[in-house]
């Protein structure tokens, strides 16, 4: 008889944790019996799931006593701070899509096609990465491996579910001519260059999220980046325009090769059809989809590419899912 | 008594020659008077312009014949290119909005507060520029005065009105639900990372424009540049993610005095109080806005640049107006 291991739902109710669930019925991942944990104001709210209902339990510095082997956190970074660390002590292992530990060194950082193996280096929290980072590095890493990545520029196009429902509820209200809650400006007909807080040295932390994180999990400490990040009025999908150098020259078609057999990775790059990732085709996958791929020839090894994902799907419940998938394996 | 100058708006009833109108009428410059011009079509179609109502007449071989001595053309690449050089050869200085002559070694590329002085050396043609070259080249020139440039990364935010009534339509009709005209997908919650036509390079026409216009511009035929253009939703002002490499070392806080003190530019950049560059703020602006000023660390001399202009207006009209302006002075 196999073992039945307990998982738990942090933040059950929310964007990320509703596609959580959605990703899971999908994968239907065998022996995993399921708790939904939510603040005090959604206990109670009933959530078919799996093919049954559950009542969505409210979470508390208790709510992991009793055999709770795993837990995904999509609660925000106050809620993973406090509770988190509760739950790793009682031996459950945290997956956690906040930021709040995934510059702890002593907490990997996963995107299960790049550095799957340091899944087990965990102390019990692992940490999602920022969703703008994890697309960005399904591509990076087979390029890193082949050609060895000199610097990376980012210039993104992120969708307004990035910022949870309440930036869905801007863009929407927006268009039927209501002022912004969420962003500082309205989204509607702007692209705001403004993700998250700014910072001392002009950056916002959107963007030193880019550059850290992909050092952090590409395993380059030192690599060279720099990243615009900009809110765009697209719903959902993260779009990037990301421009490498690399030590090594390269075929472009064999790059377009390299990527083609990458894991997690669909390329669509076919001008002659008018082939390239778009939000509304990438919307509700799990894959990243990479295209315009083509020389740049203002740097002896360079490369343009067009990077599209779902935000919340692979930017962070199907991340956070296989990174649970890996663990009960 | 003042000399009166002639001069035809041809391609009146499109959004740019409409907008030409509409800038000619805030700057009212003294002595001049105007014929509209405009396709078979809208001929007798009423316009009022300057106080008083024109009819639109049919643009013909002939409607250079008598004493027409100015005429900005906004009526796309082939009306330029069979008109205007009859146009020229009757004496008359053509300002064209098209790509037809802007690589034509014996036109001038003009941005006038680049490179106004070229603007003599023109044989009967002066080019405008792409509307997304035009608010970059603003910015960089007296960086490339100051610091000398060594690489530029284009990303552009580019509003559905560069694409002309059946863009702004596209994104009109998509928000009730219709599907594009236009674009070869829907603008609605995409990023098209696809301006005009593709070339054999990979590329697409408009970031080839932006390399070869900027070093026209610039007059720096060597400059390495590389480029990535991109449709958003967003109904006007192209927003622009651009990275710099310089030759020379600069002090942040210079440069952003540099650029204050440059013409044709305000500099929006107080991140302590969410200042920056946003296209619904550019809006109906002649000006260029630039925000987001930081150093990018991952090269030894490089900055990062947010840069939004009004597309039609100083991308377009307000840019043709201005070398109308230096003509007549």
């Amino acid at each position: 008889m196999s073992r039945i291991y307990r998982v738990a739902i942090v933040g059950a109710t929310g964007l990320v944790g509703r596609t959580v669930m959605k990703v899971l019925e999908e994968e239907n991942i065998p022996n995993l019996e399921y708790c939904l944990l939510a603040s005090a104001k959604s206990k109670g709210i009933c959530i078919d799931f799996m093919g049954k209902e559950y009542i969505v339990d409210e979470l508390t510095e208790n709510s992991f006593d009793y055999g709770v082997n795993f837990a995904i956190f999509s609660a925000g970074g106050e809620t993973s701070k406090t509770y988190a660390p509760i739950a790793a002590s009682k031996g459950c292992i945290v997956i956690d899509n906040s930021s709040a530990f995934r510059m702890d060194e002593n907490v990997p950082l996963i995107v299960p096609e790049v550095n799957r193996g340091e899944i087990y280096k965990n102390r019990g929290i692992i940490a999602n990465p920022n969703c703008s980072t994890i697309q960005a590095v399904v591509a990076l890493k087979p390029l890193d491996i082949k050609y060895r990545l000199k610097r990376v520029v980012y210039s993104t196009y992120q969708a307004v579910s990035g910022a949870g429902k309440s930036g869905i509820d801007d863009l929407e209200n927006g268009l039927q001519g209501f002022s912004p809650n969420k962003f500082p400006y309205p989204i509607v007909n702007n692209c705001l260059p403004h993700i998250d807080s700014f910072l001392e040295n002009g950056y916002t932390k959107e963007e030193m999220k880019m550059v850290n994180e992909t050092r952090k999990i590409l395993n380059r400490p030192d690599l060279k980046i720099t990243a615009t990040t900009v809110r765009v009025p697209v719903m959902n999908c993260h779009s990037e325009s990301i421009n490498l150098e690399f030590e090594k020259d390269f075929d472009i078609e064999e790059l377009k090769r390299t990527l083609m057999h990458a894991p997690g990775i669909i390329v669509q790059d076919d001008i002659s059809k008018n082939i390239y990732p778009l939000a509304t085709n990438a919307d509700g996958k799990n894959e990243v989809f990479v295209g315009r791929i083509r020389r740049d020839d203002s740097v002896p090894f360079g490369v343009n590419l067009w990077v599209v994902a779902d935000n919340i799907r692979k930017g962070a419940a199907t991340n956070a899912v296989q990174i649970l998938k890996e663990l009960v394996k």
